[in-house]
């Protein structure tokens, strides 16, 4: 059984992390981490999991996490940066759910999330946790960077356009929308219920921090810079991230739709969804997958991509777990093979 | 491997014990019924299931269902009873999620249901089945007749105190709460998400369908008449229901908390909060349990009972595959332990 | 023209203020005050505002809305006690919606609200502004304690019984429903939008501050001692309360539907719907009305009463402009009879 | 006074005009056409209504509609056009909300909405109500075909960029987001509570119907062809409509919210948002407005313009009835000033 940690275990990230562990045939849970609400078990907080996780929350001691094969972190910004080093050097695998390790640029860090990176000489060694595009480095990393939500869902819309070099990479244009949990749990008055039900509005439309993240990806991706204008907004819901991409296609092809079902035939967690489908949020909810569909409208030279996620699974935890299963050598959808709520 | 068809698969209800038995350890889906949409794939028309259940939707015909060991009938009313005596002939145990079976009196039922039954010598045969109060019988049973939804948290929410005689039976009130998914999938206008959003509404005040089940199952518990005023909203969320019983202590006691843990301490998925708690339907959410909390309101005579269950799950799927564990001797919280999702 | 204030110009509560005397049709609002954000022009904030609002919002200072001919407060506890005397003095006639003035006895009012109250000696002259029992009083009042949003429901939808001495007052039941507006816009985590959509649950089920303010009224309506048990619940939804009433007739009588309507004929603001119907608050929305609807179950002695309203505007805001439509000798339904939105 | 009918007046953008003009200070509302619900009562359909509409709904029958100075229709497609040429007749002046006069050639009229036009003959005549393009031609007009949704978001989001020049007109996006009431009330299992709560998606991703109508409109403010992708998404709220636009700017400028304030500056319903804004679809609920943010994220060469209206009211009733104004010579705000529900 793979010893398993989680630092930030009651934030809506932690608990699904604890959702998919907790049942996870290979792994035991060994120590659950809240600098809040150190001291009290997990149940009492969480009805939901009275008889099922009996853990009591301790504090962040990297004694206490060192007896484990591999730490998740899903903490605020700047925590794994500042506790990864030393697990490391213990020999324990970290998997790191904030932005801490996610650009390889220590200044442009620096510069999106407003103070100095803690140990920018190790931002090289962390492999970015998208298993789409590094699955065989994953296996091999002692320091995963899992993706953000929002650049799961559109790179992995964008992927297969970019790799075969058939849009232009100068006009990407990534509209995406995400549910309320992507805001955390922090209490801020623009995430109360009154402000955000019947509702809906952009933000950051002016830069976002997941730009540079994104656009690390679809660089790398193309070969080539990339001009992408992404727009994030708030969707009345709790859980989904809804991308709707847009590019222009260069290359004269009718067979977008098998291009799509080619490169994702043996992805576990990518479902290419028939020719005309329309992907909801609500179907992946609580679950790993990401549905794509692809539209060329009008039959013209315009491309739109549909690329839906539940934010808190393939955005987060499941994709961790995933890549958990990566880096263990188990069967990647141990774990993750749940079916979701409907309705 | 139990052998399980299922009779409706595609509503609400259905997909929830699909979601359930696909899962379950011990149980191999053989048959799934849909009259409305037979010689479909299921996961071709809810993509949430994809690679996940392959089965395709067959038309209701008993010789396809005899060879299974149990049926569950998700179905509306007036279904199951055409069908059931035939599959009994057939020594197939049958579950029934509708309305069919509940009622002892055919008289009763055809003036609640608007038809005559059609095989009212066998009502006297099915149990109802709520483990709480009829688990031995259950275990024996050919026929189970699944509790409604709002039966379910209303008579485990009175249970402990009639048993005991505490409170008057003269008075008894329960307010209840449901989500939208209890009314189905039909596309009625009061359904539409514009006319239930932002809204709370009271509906059959002057007396509902499940008044005589309740009435039926306290009046048994009570061992006499009881007087039972249910009033029955529309909540605008997808699942839960929350029902807030109220009644007049009769007895003199400072016990109350202690009687609802020990009367629920042995039962799998009854769940007494701590004093002072308000149980929620999200911590129930995709979960088999009944979260129960007592209070005393300023220590006077009358009491107050919060009793919440997913209207779905302990509410009809959930609460049908405790069933099925207890007819076939399983260990009755097996394929029932997911953690819910939250949020 | 009648010169306005309104202290807590930037809350719900105040915000609805603000729309309904911005057009009032006698009405000069001339000071909005907002300790948190003095300095700072409303439709700045609220874009909504624009061109409609051109205020900019004052500090505190009884000096500013000494020349105001009535000042409402929409303010936290505690707020309104500590200023009003002040502005008695200076003859303006005031109207508070918090609760500091609606308690007779200000021992019950301590010990519910946990500190002494500032002006004890006033408290008998404040009028507890419910038109429908005290119109003739609050004509005459220089200040009015605006009822909270429950009581109001709740003692409109039992005042024609217990007018009547028609049920029994030993054993009243209000189970209230009320949207998120009612807890006010501070970002408290239990309000934030992940914890409350697709959620239900019943708070301060042991005892609620609102509970003495609603005793009190009832008391005085039965004139005699009643005993009631009032559950709140929340609703995800922005706005509307839901009460469901419970009791016991005690009198013989077919005339229930007959008794609200003739007791409410003359009210502008009560509206007694037909036999059978079902209240919902979106009927409501935005409007100053309460809809009532009365019950009996399987023409039992128990009678069921729906009522509900806005509780921002029946609930608060409205009731006020209401009520200074009745002291300023107006007529009644004057700035209120805008139609609600719909969906 | 004007005296005014409404045909099809008992769907949600009917009854948004009812509400708007039964207020309106120089309008009499005459006759309310409903065919599935004439002989009835308006506000016992609607209790929102109650004392405040006491029409009874009346059959089509343009007799009954000729003494009115102007006739609304909000009614299903192919409707208007069966009746309106009778109804310009008599010289009564017409407003189709529906899309029947919408588009100036009958055959991409036939082609998108699938029945041949029942007057091709006065399409020509018809003039495109929008007044931020069209004001004086609404003057005269005696039938006025009322924007979409949709294109009114977008057409005024793109519009100063558009006769400007300053955008390439080969790449318009325009991704928009709409409330469930945009559907109508027509009972379809996808508008379903259930199926809609908790979920986004996108609808029509490879060609929707509002599609042509933009594009005349863009192409003739841009004077030449554009090339626009649309697709629309449904969000879980009642109301609103969100428009996110992106094009690529061809000209160096450092003027971009200059533009848009002198452009719309006398413009009594669009509101140009201090830069760094995010427009929000509940800043515009019940209102006429258009609020409207631009970016220039990163400042580099794309352009994003964000545009919301509330779908009921700018989007349809509220801009019928500012045509209405303008073609009687009326204020134009008249009847439209009231401010909006919050939150």
């Amino acid at each position: 059984m793979i010893k398993a940690g989680i630092v930030g275990a009651t934030g809506y990230t932690g608990l699904e992390l604890v959702r998919l562990l907790a049942h996870h045939p290979e792994v035991s849970l060994e120590v659950l981490v809240s600098q809040s609400q150190s001291g009290k078990r997990l149940e009492e907080l969480y009805p939901y999991l009275r008889g099922k996780v009996s853990h009591s929350l301790q504090e962040l001691d990297t004694a206490h996490l060192a007896p484990c094969d591999v730490v998740f972190f899903a903490t605020n910004l700047g925590v794994a940066m500042q506790t990864v080093p030393e697990l490391l050097k213990a020999e324990v695998r970290c998997i790191d759910l904030s932005a801490d390790f996610r650009l390889k640029d220590p200044n442009v860090w620096g510069s999106y999330y407003g103070m100095p990176h803690a140990c920018p000489e190790i931002l090289g060694d962390a492999i970015y946790g998208l298993p789409e595009i590094n699955r065989s480095r994953i296996a091999e990393a002692d320091l995963v960077a899992n993706p953000g939500c929002y650049p799961t869902a559109i790179i992995l819309g964008f992927l297969p356009l970019l790799e075969q070099g058939w849009i232009d990479p100068d006009f990407l244009v990534a509209d995406a929308k995400s549910g309320l949990s992507g805001a955390g749990r922090q209490a801020t008055s623009s995430a109360l219920f009154c402000e955000a039900n019947d509702n809906f509005k952009a933000y950051a439309a002016s830069g976002h921090r997941h730009w540079p993240e994104i656009h690390q990806a679809l660089t790398q991706i193309a070969k080539r810079n990339v001009d992408l204008t992404f727009v994030p907004h708030v969707v009345p819901m709790n859980r989904g991230i809804h991308a709707t991409l847009y590019a222009e296609l260069t290359a004269d092809t009718d067979t977008l739709q098998t291009l799509y079902e080619e490169r994702y035939r043996e992805e576990p967690f990518v479902e290419v969804l028939p020719i005309g489908s329309h992907p909801e949020t609500r179907q992946v909810r609580g679950s790993n997958h990401c549905h794509i569909a692809v539209h060329r409208p009008h039959g013209g030279q315009k491309v739109v991509v549909l690329s839906v996620i539940d934010n808190l699974v393939k955005g987060a935890a499941g994709q961790a777990v995933q890549n958990m299963n990566i880096m263990f050598n188990l069967e990647e959808r141990l774990g993750l093979d749940a079916i979701g709520l409907f309705p």
